[in-house]
């Protein structure tokens, strides 16, 4: 870690929340998932803070019993590509599935994106939690979990070796001698694997950034390995800062063992600190956004990690039912997460359930005591950098206009966009050209 | 036809140009293809003409030989929506193929655009003439013309089922009682059809307008019988207004058989005009453009539409070679009429090619000869509207700042955006949700 190591920083773009009843909170704006203006001023807002990016979050199956802003939201192809053109440094960051998708378009909807950001664009690679999935899809059934990590594995490889069809010296576009491009750098795939047959070339080139900065999730065993391997950053879910520090150098040491720099694998975790001028008016925002929720739909909520289970079958003031391995195939290390917490804290379902859909978030405080926990993680070796989630309504707005200036005051946060690329904010390297044969092209964006 | 029939107008969006040679035109911006910029300049100069629409065309395999345009471009998606949000009326229409996509996904894409962008989506379908997309799809082949259109009505039926998911006035966001939504305005699909099992619902309501406005540009029998039953605006390449004319009661007619109101199928021809202050000045623009292209490129520029064929086997100043069936199973239209225009005039191979490359707009001269002769085929019914493309640098600037006013003064076109929505400028009707019960919430955007 360098002496002017750097916190990086991303907002999550949630809609209308990804809590189930974040809706019903009177400043909240109900139809805000589909909602472009808000958008548009979200990553405005955003771009003012220097925040390294903005996330999309994204799933591909619904039914009655889904929370509110999954129901009816914005695609992360459409809305990131149209957030691209009225923001000018700010990273755009969407989830695409490797399960329900095929390469070729992926690395052209995602390439493209990245050009007309001028290198902005990040993807987040899931492999899609939701069994329902299959269903929207033709298929007959969702694969399990190890093979959805298998065919992840493949369709990035694919992918990068879309992006690498072309040489960043290709077209050379010479009007005299009617040379457009330089024909040995272009370069077809000719893929054929266990999943995946693609021959390329990808028909658009590489942006300033090389390739979209890679995002993963994955906090299974094989969620890690991959993440360790394949991923630029790593997003992460942990409440307790020693829980952070294991997971960050557990990862770290990972992708040293895959023989990549582990500064160039970045650890975010999700936050959404809730902020308010007294340490009392803060909890009193949290006890607000909590009141909202019913324990009928904290059951739900809570089911839908569990492959949709009812635990409406249950006993509310019961201690929390034994599942055996329900969730196993779907949110394996939430729902590991959320039985372990249960069974230490002797929950009933009724606590366990509404903790679930209201987690109390440990960054909740004055602008102070928040910054002063970002800090403390930070320097800790917790994390990189973190993903700013709003529990309440205006939380990314008060983040950035309180705390986001103590960060700065206190050197841990750029006061500039140090880069006009996505990489180049993150300090991560532009990815060498898998065929260019030119040393010096290879540098930092 | 009321007698306040008023033409419609689309600019095609071409990047550097669909010919093959016109990025070495002096003029030309060789990069237009991927310089967001300039298609924000192009679809903001369109707005400031009131014309209709933009159009992004698209395809899904490239190789050594394909035309500059084709090799680095945007993606339809993507380009589309990050346009939108620098545009406030002007409709935004791409292709995308029904047999390389998955419905849930082109469903939640066209639909996502259409919410962000305020009801302006359109989706021109196709079924991917270019052999080699199968090859980029991990499939063995691509399916045969006719396998192709049955597969494009079934993917057509299920999108639109999914953009009916949810009535409009599903999402009621009561905070007070705590619905979000009245279940029984949800509904789920559930196609089991030949080609695709897709359950629903979708996670995104439908627009303003409804449904995206659907193009499609089929000229073989089976092309315009989809294109009849199906489409709400058909895109035609005829150069001769008597062809244009047959053409148009033809598709109108059979539109009637399908039970359509025939002015809610639009023809649009697709032109290229050459604008110059005198008729010697637009030839001389022709004349420099056909100039850039050698007998070698027109050669190649023709392969492509009989499935990348090498004419370069053939004597180049021998009469036009017998191909047989050769292109049937890719452009069949626009091959059957390059070989019908070969034979009934006695083309060489040369000529045939040349001309291929860079035709002869019939729309050449002064603004008001090209204005007179829009006049002349709109009101010969020949065209609802058309499409324009550029053959030379600048053309789209020339005709908005040139032809669209002359047009407006003769009352031919709009002066100010009548609806906010595509449909509404095209005079289309919203297309009422299959599971809507209320007849009242039919109308007009």
């Amino acid at each position: 870690m360098s002496r002017n190591r750097q916190l990086k920083l991303g907002a999550m773009l949630h809609g209308v929340g990804s809590s189930t009843s974040a809706w019903r909170h009177p400043d909240a704006i109900a139809d805000a998932s589909v909602n472009f203006e808000l958008y548009k001023k979200w990553v405005q807002k955003a771009e003012a803070g220097k925040l390294d990016l903005v996330f999309i979050a994204d799933g591909l199956y619904i039914n009655e019993k889904s929370i509110p802003h999954f129901l009816n939201r914005f695609e992360p192809i459409s809305i990131l590509s149209a957030l691209a053109s009225v923001s000018r440094h700010i990273g755009l960051v969407g989830t695409l599935s490797t399960s329900y998708s095929e390469p070729f378009t992926v690395a052209r909807q995602f390439g493209s994106l990245d050009v007309i950001s001028g290198g902005r664009a990040g993807w987040n690679i899931v492999t899609s939690p939701l069994e329902g999935s299959a269903l929207n899809y033709g298929k007959k059934e969702h694969p399990d979990h190890d093979l959805r990590y298998r065919i992840a594995t493949e369709f990035l490889e694919v992918t990068r070796g879309l992006w690498d069809s072309w040489e960043d010296d290709a077209f050379v576009r010479n009007k005299a001698s009617g040379v457009f491009f330089e024909p040995s750098k272009m370069h077809t795939l000719n893929h054929q694997g266990e999943f995946f047959s693609v021959k390329g070339p990808l028909n658009i080139a590489r942006s300033k950034q090389g390739h979209p900065v890679i995002f993963q999730a994955g906090s299974s065993e094989v969620g890690k390995n991959y993440a360790a391997k394949e991923a630029d950053a790593i997003f992460t879910g942990h409440e307790k800062l020693e829980e952070a520090v294991g997971f960050y150098q557990d990862v770290k040491s990972r992708a040293s063992s895959f023989g990549r720099n582990p500064d160039h694998v970045l650890i975010f975790p999700g936050i959404s600190p809730i902020i308010g001028s007294t340490e009392e008016e803060a909890e009193r925002k949290y006890q607000k956004a909590a009141s909202l929720v019913s324990a009928e739909d904290a059951l739900v909520y809570l089911g839908r990690y569990f492959e949709h289970h009812d635990f409406s079958q249950y006993e509310l003031d019961a201690p929390f039912p034994d599942l055996g391995n329900l969730g196993k195939n779907s949110f394996q290390s939430t729902t590991d997460r959320i039985k372990q917490h249960a069974k230490e804290n002797g929950l009933t379902l009724r606590q366990a359930a509404l903790q679930a859909a209201t987690p109390r978030s440990n960054f909740i405080g004055t602008p102070e005591q928040v910054a002063g926990r970002i800090q403390r993680w930070f320097e800790a070796g917790g994390a990189d950098g973190f993903m700013i989630g709003s529990a309440v309504p205006n939380a990314l707005e008060q983040f950035i206009d309180h705390v986001v200036p103590i960060l700065q005051e206190r050197g841990l946060f750029r006061t500039e966009y140090e880069s006009e690329t996505l990489r180049g904010n993150l300090g991560l390297p532009i990815p060498r050209n898998r065929y260019s044969k030119d040393d010096e092209l290879v540098g930092k964006s």
